[in-house]
C-alpha cells in the first residue's frame, strides 16, 4: 500500500510547477506573435536533448540532460525570468534562484527534493558534460527562435552582436558542432541582415 | 567534422515542433484563465514521470517514459487535439495521427526518424510497462488540473462522471496507487461537489 501522504506531497509539487506555464520569457515562438513561457521552452530543450545528443563533445547520459532541462527554470516561479542581456537583473540572480530552489524543491519529500535540487545545481554550475551540453541547448534554442522570427526579440531589446557572441563562447558549449552551426546560421547571418546590431571590428 | 546537412535537417525538425506550443488543449492551467497547449502539457508530464516513477506497477525505464511523454502529442501539429470526450473526433483519430507521424518524424534523418516514430507508436499502443505508465500520467494530469480549477473544462463540456470513470479504468493504469489517488481526490470529490455530472446508480 502506497504512502498517500507522500503521494499527496508529490502531487502538490507537480501542481505548484504548473506556474512555470505563466513565467514569460523574452523570446518569441516561431509564429512571431506570442512569447514563450518556461514550460514550453523547457519542453523544447528536452526535444533538442533527444535529437542532438550525438553532438555532445563528451558522451552524455541523455536522461540526465533531459532531467536538467525539464527542471532548470522552475526556480523562476519565485525568482522570475532574467533576460539574457539584462545586466542589472543578473547581479542578484543566483541569490534569488537559490532561495527559490530551497522553497520549491522543499515541497517534495526530503530525499527526492534533495536529489532534484542537486540536478538543478549541477545544471546551474555547468561543470559536468551533461550540464555543459544542457546549457548549450539553453543558449541555442533562443538563437534558433530569434532567427526564425527575423530577430524580433533582439530588435525590441536593441541587442548587439558582441552581447550575443560573449554569451555564446565556444569553450562553454559542450558541443562544437552546435556552436559552429549557431555562429554561421544564427549569429553571422543576423549580423549580416541587420537583426543584430553590428559592432566595430 | 560533423555532417552539417544532417544537423540542418535536425534543426528543421526542432523548429517544426515549435508549433506544438500553438496546439491548444481543452484543459485549463491551474490559474483557471488560459488553456494549456501541447508543449506545456508534455513538459508537465515529463516532470510527473520524474517525480512519480516509484509508483509504476512494474519497473520502468524513466528515460524512455520521458521520451514518450515529450513526443506523444507532436502528431497533433497536423492532426489537431482531439478532446477526451469527443466521440466523433475519435473515430478517425488514429488514421489522422498515423499520417502526421509519417510526415513529422520523416523530417528527421532516416534512422533517427524511425526510432522516434517507434517511441511514439509504443506510447500509442500502450502495451509496454513504460507506455502504460506514460499513458497513466497523460490521464492523471488533466484530472489534477480540472480539480484545481473547480472542474472548469468539465463544466464547459458538461462531462458526466461515467465518461471520466470509463476513460480511467484501473487496468489501464500502469500504477495502482496513482489510480486510487485519482479516484478519491479528483473523481469522487468532483462528483460530490457537482463539477462532474452524477449518473444514476
Amino acid at each position: 500500500m502506497a504512502d498517500m501522504d507522500r503521494l499527496r506531497q508529490q502531487m502538490e509539487f507537480i501542481l505548484e510547477l504548473d506556474k512555470s506555464k505563466g513565467i514569460m520569457r523574452q523570446t518569441y515562438k516561431s509564429d512571431g506573435e506570442l512569447k514563450e513561457n518556461d514550460a514550453e521552452h523547457s519542453w523544447h530543450l528536452a526535444v533538442m536533448a533527444m535529437v542532438l545528443c550525438e553532438y555532445a563533445n563528451e558522451p552524455v547520459d541523455v536522461a540526465k540532460v533531459m532531467a536538467m532541462v525539464i527542471l532548470h527554470d522552475v526556480v523562476e516561479i519565485d525568482a522570475g525570468d532574467t533576460y539574457a542581456y539584462d545586466v542589472e537583473g543578473h547581479k542578484d540572480k543566483r541569490e534569488r534562484e537559490e532561495k527559490a530552489a530551497q522553497r520549491i524543491f522543499g515541497l517534495l519529500p526530503k530525499g527526492q527534493g534533495t536529489r532534484f535540487q542537486e540536478i538543478w545545481e549541477e545544471f546551474d554550475e555547468g561543470k559536468t558534460p551533461e550540464a555543459k551540453f544542457a546549457r548549450s541547448l539553453d543558449r541555442l534554442q533562443p538563437l534558433m527562435l530569434n532567427d526564425a522570427t527575423g530577430g524580433k526579440a533582439w530588435r525590441e531589446h536593441g541587442v548587439h552582436e558582441t552581447q550575443v557572441r560573449e554569451r555564446n563562447p565556444r569553450e562553454d558549449y559542450g558541443a562544437d558542432a552546435l556552436w559552429e552551426f549557431a555562429m554561421t546560421n544564427y549569429i553571422d547571418k543576423n549580423v549580416e541582415n541587420g537583426n543584430l546590431i553590428r559592432d566595430g571590428k
